[in-house]
């Protein structure tokens, strides 16, 4: 699950403000020429799985279809009411770990080291979809079960940039950006990967322990720099 | 509990590689006149508890005392054999709780914000004795309970240091530092404070989600910086 709230939100008003700003002293409401395309959103990307079709009609039985519990940022992606239990190596379980839709091509397991220390599975660092080498699990659904030989990861923290995205951080696909949060819990993440998609917009992904490790909800300025 | 191995082994490896290296060279064995007091040391503080006298009584029953399990880096500070149970408010619980010993004049339960979201406890980061305005919490041993009204905090990230330390590093008591961790997931945490006293030896506590956030197990590099 995407935990975008206080972040977003505050994105969100600083926008208000400064367009409102603008407008007050009877400038443009257009965005300033040097100025980002986009505002910079970091959100915090829970435990979750994607699974294939065939994987889903197994956990939820035949003829099923992922359902939409809310919408994600990045347009097309959703939460769904579908919700799964990880059992691990060690014989504990993580109960209640919710699907991402749309449907992928393949199923794959995100979770955070704290989450891998827990369950007995040593997570290998990987970009989405890169499953070479990676550990596999247990799903429990309601109508079945499956096991997958691979695609237990933790996900490299990464910034989803646009053309027009990359053009004004000067960077392009696979390149590192670091990501500076300032707060009473401050740190600068060394290593985020931009990934290049001409549909999304920007928007920084962090996991739980990277959210928590730097405590995201009380952040008083958020910068992507070189 | 504190997980010292792998960082702590590289440091030490490091430094009997220097010192050799030295010896080999027909140089001195003693440290160079420019170099660190001491090693730098992080270790990741998992989630424990410091008790009273009183309250280890109450927990473990009349005229308990604690055990030692292993010694700490720090002289004198140990992982005791006794672990109790945390109880939050949102009737979860936290089982297998290591309490540190020596006994304090308070007791204190140190957690992640990844231990705060799950049990439903609002963590306030804090330098450990600092109690005001803090949350408390049910903690259950096997000959009793206890509910503290304050103490139950996420310890602020911070590096120990003496006298000579602070005056290698040129910082004093208080102040904050960065600490620099390169590797797959590096990271820079941006507010180490700075705590001193006569007898401590050089050492980084960072907590869970931090360690796991930079995945120090994988580090190939780590600093101190101004």
């Amino acid at each position: 699950m995407t935990i975008a709230a206080p972040v977003e939100r505050k994105h969100v008003e600083s926008l208000v403000r400064e367009v409102l700003t603008q407008r007050l002293r009877g400038g443009s409401s257009a965005r300033q020429i040097d100025g980002p395309p986009h505002p910079l959103v970091v959100n915090v990307s829970a435990r979750h799985v994607h699974v294939t079709q065939e994987h889903l009609e197994i956990l939820f039985g035949a003829g099923s279809k992922l359902t939409k519990m809310k919408d994600l940022y990045q347009q097309g992606e959703f939460a769904s009411e579908q919700l799964v239990t990880m059992v691990g190596p060690r014989q504990r379980i993580i109960p209640n770990v919710r699907i991402l839709g749309p449907i992928r091509n393949y199923t794959q397991v995100e979770l955070s080291y704290t989450d891998g220390v827990y369950l007995g599975i040593d997570l290998p660092l990987r970009i989405s979809g890169n499953h070479e080498g990676t550990p596999g699990c247990t799903i429990l659904g309601p109508k079945g079960s499956i096991t997958i030989p691979h695609g237990v990861i933790r996900a490299e923290r990464h910034v989803h940039m646009s053309t027009e995205d990359m053009a004004y951080y000067g960077v392009k696909d696979g390149d590192y950006l670091k990501l500076k949060i300032t707060g009473p819990s401050g740190v600068t993440f060394d290593r985020v990967r931009v990934r290049y998609h001409p549909k999304v917009i920007l928007e920084v992904h962090i996991d739980t322990d990277e959210g928590n490790a730097c405590d995201l909800e009380t952040a008083t300025k958020i910068e992507l720099i070189k």
